[in-house]
């Protein structure tokens, strides 16, 4: 049987950035961007452009996207102007993009309260704006803002607003939940009481919020009932209580027969396997604790705690999980037994080049230290060339470059000659290479910024190695409540060549683990480019990293 | 209309004690008993008598219950061996509850695999164990694990499952998705079948996980096709993604028409106004911070960040609210942000209990420094108490308690006496308090919390104000790629009396980020507590915060 193509729209730079205590940069909107588009969504909806700075920002150099529609959002034409000189619908038209969706309201109680115009003049911005998006050569499509209230409200109204979107030549028309409290049940009545009128389901999408926890579900019921898009967010990100999780949709479109065997969707079974890395990556750049308890990719949406369960899945998976946790490249978490970390490890050492003997027992010993490491807080998920590090120091692949013999950070805010208050930071570091004595200064517009400085300022013989290495990222993670905090710090650096690697430090000090990850990066790049081992061993062997 | 009783069950100290990282103590399951009581639900499934200390000592007490049904869980009586002669049930009957739930295998595969006993021997521990536990007077009842499961490989042995547990006595058989990835409309379809093949709904529940996100759209689907006994957790709390979460169905069961005018529940409309009380007391006794958009009653369930959102609102809430937020005990919250125009502003201010005319001058000079100030980094939406400081500044309320006239702060990674390699923090602070100086010293295990110890050491007058002020939470953020980073810290503080207040800090250099921070959290807690303004101006002015 041919399959129905279900379409993805991500909303998660949009809508997502309504989420209250989410404030994505420019930068976190292009790797976001980037994931998508790797994942295997359909359209990509972007953001506002020229509604704020950061939005107007993104748009103005289109990212590159393999296969995904970039989309703008906006709103339809203000009534009493025309669709050509209306401002706010002119940045959208000339913002770089495939695809272009417009907020319309379809409840006649928002037009008259929220707009304050005439049902009919409504109508008339929302015929006006999709042709003005169509003329500029861009798909249209209409966001019937509170759809499912104003249904209920006034039914013909509602339907009015929808066939006029698709008679002007809007590709969608997109049924949205926009107070979030519409239920799994009236969702699927009314799209199918909306198809029945004569909309084609095939132009006819969803957008469920989570106020009664039931986006997810709410988005699953339109489908059944016929749209053949489906809108939602990374993590569920959104306003109030979030809009509906493509994290936990797609997994369930691919995943359960009866959806599988009847929609077709553009993310493959292999990329879905890349689904919990994505997760988690979004939440790296919220810098945010994922959440344990994600439905599918969750650090504990396959552990089993009680007893009888354990053993149970020891004997056959299937007793207890509904569907195989690396299909979404997540994990079973057993307690009693490490042979998913082992395997792991094994993956891991092979990714990064490692060729080792899965029975040698330096295989143990290390996934050994990886627990123990990661019981004190550090996180190699995300942190590939610390692990890299450990897994070749276990195998003594490692030359201690460098030690440090010691280092000293001061941060002053007091008055300067000229009578202003200022903050200054510097760092004093001592070094050892090839049993020499190093002593560098360096200063900075922070601590651990000062503490680069100097570090990098001579390395001797290994200088140049590192003159190209520069700092691109730099997240600080507080793992424990109040002043007796552990924090992590994840480095990310580059190099001239295109590289870029990511190290970690732990420690209840941030100084000494911005140290930790520091000395990491610079190791690590010294070991991929081949600096020759030091000639003569340091005097002190110590140096934590 | 007559409308049917709905029974709640809550099994938070059962399922929920499954959770990952969730470890209740004797005295919590007391608490927690309690608040659901109190709130007014049917059933309160304690735990599982002898099998772990806690729940035996849990037990071993009978809470003082007013109105709940305080419920043992267990397993049916093992094959082999009669029902008299099991030493699981014996420990289960011997505790003093009005009901027990005793999990029963209805799907064969399980019974086979996991149990090793023939389909029968099954049948005849459900009898057994049902009628043992009817013969001691208590109400019985029966989950049958892996219902849906069960029923889709084996229909008649599901079947016959429910059909021994109901002849034998149980006042209910509980239908449970253990694996939960059933999906809604096949709950909804299999219930509709198990009632049409002649089982009663009302002797019918459902107990469902969220491991697609579903647990809540399915505990509803099964109601509209006919069960009576819902099962679920406070705050969604269950091993692996949770069970299904009372505190989403309740306000749905009571608040949504089609729900309300067909079924009655033993929550009152005037019991539902503590439930976000509830919520995030569970949450306080956990020690975790509270869900901020969890449905109903997250911080940011009735939160509007964009500015078209917050106008509308304020013209009238239900353009924009789905259910009044007040009928959960949860309150309407205006952001204050980047997207925020002059309504959120004064909303905000309202909020902050800060009388101004709204055609005041200085509404439109806030509003400026809140963008010039979001533009620097600063975000307002999670930092209340750093925004009325602003606020109350700008109108001239805030009177300068304490002006900071240098700090220095150093951190050093050296060998200490003893030959260990160590990394020790130490801050100096020079504070101007009624124009005297006072300089304080503190060591702490980084440079904010040295600072934070130097600053709170001597301030004076002040200083009995901020005895009972303790940092609670600590979030760094870096805004910015690279060693030009800026870092925003978000500092939660709390006091003696339950007070909790957020500030922000926004600086280049992370040390300085903290201390505005910090110095926003003293001047608040000095401003609310009414402490008195200084006698004398200090000498300098200059303190930037």
């Amino acid at each position: 049987m041919s399959r129905e193509r279900l379409y993805l729209f991500d909303t998660t730079l949009r809508d997502g950035a309504q989420t209250q205590g989410v404030d994505f940069s420019v930068e976190d909107k292009r790797l976001i961007a980037g994931l998508l588009d790797e994942l295997g969504v359909d359209y990509i909806e972007g953001g506002y452009p020229g509604a704020n700075p950061t939005d107007t920002s993104f748009f103005g150099e289109r990212p590159a996207l393999k296969r995904a529609k970039f989309t703008a959002f906006g709103m339809t034409k203000r009534a009493g102007r025309s669709a050509s000189n209306d401002p706010g619908l002119a940045a959208i038209l000339d913002a770089d993009t495939d695809a272009v969706c417009l907020v319309a309201k379809s409840w006649d109680f928002h037009v008259r309260v929220a707009l304050g115009v005439t049902n009919e003049e409504n109508l008339e911005s929302i015929e006006d704006s999709v042709k003005a998006v169509a003329a500029k050569g861009r798909e249209p499509m209409i966001d019937c803002e509170h759809f499912f209230d104003g249904y209920k409200a006034n039914r013909a109204y509602a339907l009015s607003c929808i066939r006029t979107a698709l008679d002007a030549g809007a590709r969608w028309a997109v049924l949205c939940d926009t107070n979030g409290g519409t239920l799994p049940d009236e969702v699927e009545r009314i799209v199918g009481e909306v198809i029945a009128s004569g909309v084609p389901g095939d132009r006819l999408g969803i957008h469920a919020h989570n106020d009664t926890e039931n986006a997810v579900a709410n988005s699953l019921a339109a489908i059944r009932a016929g749209v053949r898009q489906v809108q939602g967010t990374l993590n569920g990100l959104g306003e109030r209580c979030g809009n509906a999780n493509i994290v936990s949709l797609i997994p369930t479109l691919l995943l359960k027969k009866e959806y599988a065997d009847r929609f077709e969707i553009a993310v493959s079974l292999e990329r879905l396997k890349t689904l919990t890395h994505v997760s988690r990556t979004l939440d790296e750049i919220l810098n945010r604790a994922p959440n344990r308890y994600a439905p599918y990719v969750g650090e504990n949406a396959f552990a089993s705690k009680a007893g009888i369960h354990v053993s149970a899945i020891l004997k056959d998976p299937a007793t207890y999980e509904h569907v195989p946790p690396e299909c979404v490249g997540n994990q079973r978490k057993i307690a009693v037994s490490d042979q998913a970390g082992r395997s792991n490890i094994l993956a891991a050492l092979e990714e990064a080049g490692i060729k080792i003997d899965p029975k040698d027992s330096r295989v143990q010993r290390l996934l050994d230290e990886v627990k123990e490491r990661e019981f004190l807080g550090y996180s190699y998920d995300g942190a590939g060339a610390s692990f890299e590090l450990l897994a070749r120091r276990l195998l003594g692949e490692v030359p201690e470059y460098f030690v440090i013999e010691s280092f000293r950070v001061l941060v002053e805010r007091r008055y300067n000659a000229a009578g202003e208050f200022v903050t200054v930071s510097e760092a004093t570091v001592k070094v050892n290479v090839d049993a020499d004595l190093l002593i560098s200064v360096g200063e900075g517009n922070g601590p651990v910024n000062a503490l680069d400085q100097a570090l990098r300022k001579d390395l001797g013989k290994y200088s140049p190695y590192i003159e190209d290495l520069r700092l691109a990222d730099f997240k600080v993670r507080i793992l424990t409540s109040g002043t007796e905090a552990i924090t992590r710090v994840m480095i990310e650096s580059a190099d001239g060549k295109g590289n870029r690697w990511f190290t970690v430090g732990v420690s209840p000090n941030i100084v000494d683990a911005s140290f930790q990850a520091l000395v990491d990066s610079i190791t690590y790049k010294l070991l991929r480019d081949g600096a020759p081992a030091p000639v003569k061993p340091a005097k002190k062997m110590e140096v934590r990293v």
